[in-house]
């Protein structure tokens, strides 16, 4: 199918839950596309169509809705999956890196030795809003002296403005639809 | 490549890390089996030979390392994928189960509408020990109607019983190894 039907399907999938986690937030809920085995199937491929000749040896996906993504995509690639956690989640040791949110600071935690030098990264997640997340995993990912490639993610919210943010820390940002 | 050699090398590629998350724990870390691309996908492979051709429509995955095979068995099945998460994460209505853990209790909530009856379910997780968290997953698809064909993990810790609870409970383990 064309990659225009595949997204369009894609996005009529999804659904907004209006005022989560708080008041006068719109949520982007990616749950309904995994009820759809076909259009669960269309967005790995996409991914994976994009991705697959251009050696990626880690996919390094962010806690937890990335990691409903990354497998599927790292599998299909042949390259390693990485998963980047809250703190205190990895049992191993870790490098840590810390980020702002819009109230207060939060942590993003990789596994020594799971990225090494030379490694290029491809960095998932479902959702890209500010882009402060990403640019923490992008952080953790050249601190382990990898080359991170690009961002992919499912969708990108273009007013919270994650895509500049990502230009501005030299991480290309692909999103299958915009909402 | 056989079963058991492929048993072999997803056994070799874990780590134990002792004292995590509190002192006396021996915790199974899989996430070294997800940096090498053969191994994990042998992992995958192995579930899904076990479960194509039994007629599942739900893959149930527990949060967060059950989602790290979850979807891919899902994809490879062609079943949808359900998220069982801790509370407050999932945007849309619910259905929750409470369970008892060592000490204190615990939550797991599934969207309302995700399963239906008729469903056939498999549930997924990284690791079993004393099937708790198994349990309230088992609980949930039943009371959405769902019939619980297996539940399928990568480690099972023998000693903490968890596949005599789940008997118990109804419900068949599939672990592909012991520790």
């Amino acid at each position: 199918m064309a990659s225009a039907d595949r997204i369009s399907a894609i996005k009529s999938s999804l659904r907004v839950i209006p005022n989560f986690p708080k008041p006068g937030i719109m949520f982007q809920d990616i749950t309904t596309l995994l009820l759809d085995p076909k259009v669960f199937k269309d967005t790995v491929d996409l991914f994976v169509e994009r991705y697959k000749n251009e050696n990626i040896s880690v996919v390094a996906g962010i806690e937890a809705r990335g990691f409903l993504f990354g497998p599927s995509i790292a599998l299909a690639i042949g390259a390693k999956f990485v998963p980047l956690r809250k703190p205190k989640k990895l049992p191993g040791e870790v490098i840590s890196e810390k980020y702002i949110l819009e109230y207060g600071s939060d942590c993003l935690e990789m596994h020594l030795g799971a990225v090494k030098s030379g490694d290029r990264a491809l960095i998932v997640d479902d959702l890209i809003a500010t882009g402060g997340t990403v640019c923490a995993a992008m952080n953790l990912l050249e601190r382990a002296g990898a080359e991170v490639v690009e961002c992919a993610c499912v969708i990108e919210v273009p007013k919270l403005k994650g895509r500049e943010r990502l230009k501005s820390c030299g991480v290309p940002l692909y999103a299958l639809v915009e909402s």
